[in-house]
């Protein structure tokens, strides 16, 4: 992939790429999904440049399929980041070591890129990445475990996540990343988990409660021992008019 | 400004721009700070191109001081555009519209820039513009009646004022935009102005107050016939962690 953008890099959007922070949900753990190839030890997130003739937030699904075979994802963009020195990239012995091409060649990525920054927030069982560059590798990385990352990878990261967190005031989570029935402390988890820190039970189901979205069931969760909590469901009609409108109608 | 970024094309970014939201607030107005050429009958919004050794944030303050003669103004990054035919220029007799130069000479402003938009919200008597182009007029227009602006101006208008009103579920305005001592209903009609519609007064009151940031004093309004209403002013220090921590600790 690499090879064939440098060999028509006349085709692409000169100084500009793309990178993608993918979140990955499931059993109550924050996952990203990164990239490594076998030059560097270090990660970097599923990046790549943009088309002359494409948009960018089409170029942005482009750029994780050929970077993770990913299709159907839909990603938010959250900010773009063009610091003067953000491409000070790693050389040795006149080597870009990330993607062990000799500088000469690789002039073109040693040039300042301004890097929009794009997320989406997954079910990672449901999401398995499959690397379309046979010398490199994607991984779910446990979010409380991210290695080195390249450039400033890391702030991108760290920003999408702060977006991220910031949307659950505006907007709910939950559809697509619990199963279909569920309850109270399994959205919850979900939250916290999302949020890094525990919540009050009592204010959560207040809350949760209020936005409107949830269904309860006459039904409880089996398999549990005792005082079987509710299940519930989400309201899709409500639920997606609320991710339209936003929970704070506020003001 | 213009001939001297062409003649010194090298030296910026490719491909890359940034463009000013500026809205001003006063009086109960929303206004925005808007360029006209004297080539062309649209208008646009405050833009400019990026240093190479320069960081966009940066390079968005030196953009808006270009343009509009304006400093200390804190921008916010808000959105970056780049669909495939943003910059389908106008073009008549081979000259390219806006900036009134040849086709030949502007091929490097007629590919596709990718746009990165910055919003500010000031008090816009405190605001003077002055173009420092002499071929160029700077106004602040009342936001009602804005006329046709150029490429997709319009969009990035439009999205800029969502983000603004997204922002008031999460931090507080006001501040340097009400006279020192203001009363609740003058604060509501800023939020009114902004959000562009009305509010339930006795609502208003307990959402601003459970903010708690207001300092109720001990003074009344005067010259107000009857039924003065009480002054209020910022408790600065709680609205400034309040801007820093966001309103809803949500969750």
């Amino acid at each position: 992939m690499l090879k064939s953008v440098l060999e028509n890099k006349e085709l692409y959007q000169p100084g500009l790429s793309i990178d993608c922070v993918i979140f990955g949900f499931h059993d109550n753990q924050l996952k990203v999904l990164l990239i490594k190839t076998k030059y560097s030890n270090k990660w970097a997130l599923p990046g790549g440049f943009v088309s002359l003739n494409e948009g960018i937030d089409e170029a942005a699904v482009t750029v994780l399929h050929r970077r993770t075979g990913l299709n159907g994802i839909f990603l938010r963009q959250f900010s773009t980041f063009g610091a003067a020195n953000r491409c000070d990239v790693e050389v040795s012995n006149n080597i870009l070591r990330f993607y062990n091409i000799p500088i000469e060649d690789g002039k073109w990525f040693a040039s300042r890129f301004v890097t929009v920054g794009y997320y989406a927030l997954v079910d990672f069982l449901q999401t398995i990445p499959q690397p379309l560059a046979a010398d490199e590798i994607v991984e779910w990385i446990d979010h409380d475990a991210v290695p080195e990352l390249v450039l400033d990878h890391k702030e991108i990261l760290d920003k999408a996540l702060a977006t991220l967190r910031n949307e659950l005031n505006l907007t709910p989570v939950g559809y697509n990343l619990l199963p279909e029935k569920f309850t109270i402390p399994e959205l919850q988890k979900l939250y916290e988990t999302i949020l890094g820190k525990k919540l009050d039970r009592r204010n959560f189901l207040r809350k949760i409660t209020a936005i409107g979205i949830l269904i309860k069931l006459d039904e409880k969760k089996s398999n549990v021992a005792h005082k079987a909590p509710n299940l519930y469901r989400f309201d899709k009609e409500k639920y997606e008019a609320v991710v339209k409108n936003g929970i704070n109608q506020g003001w």
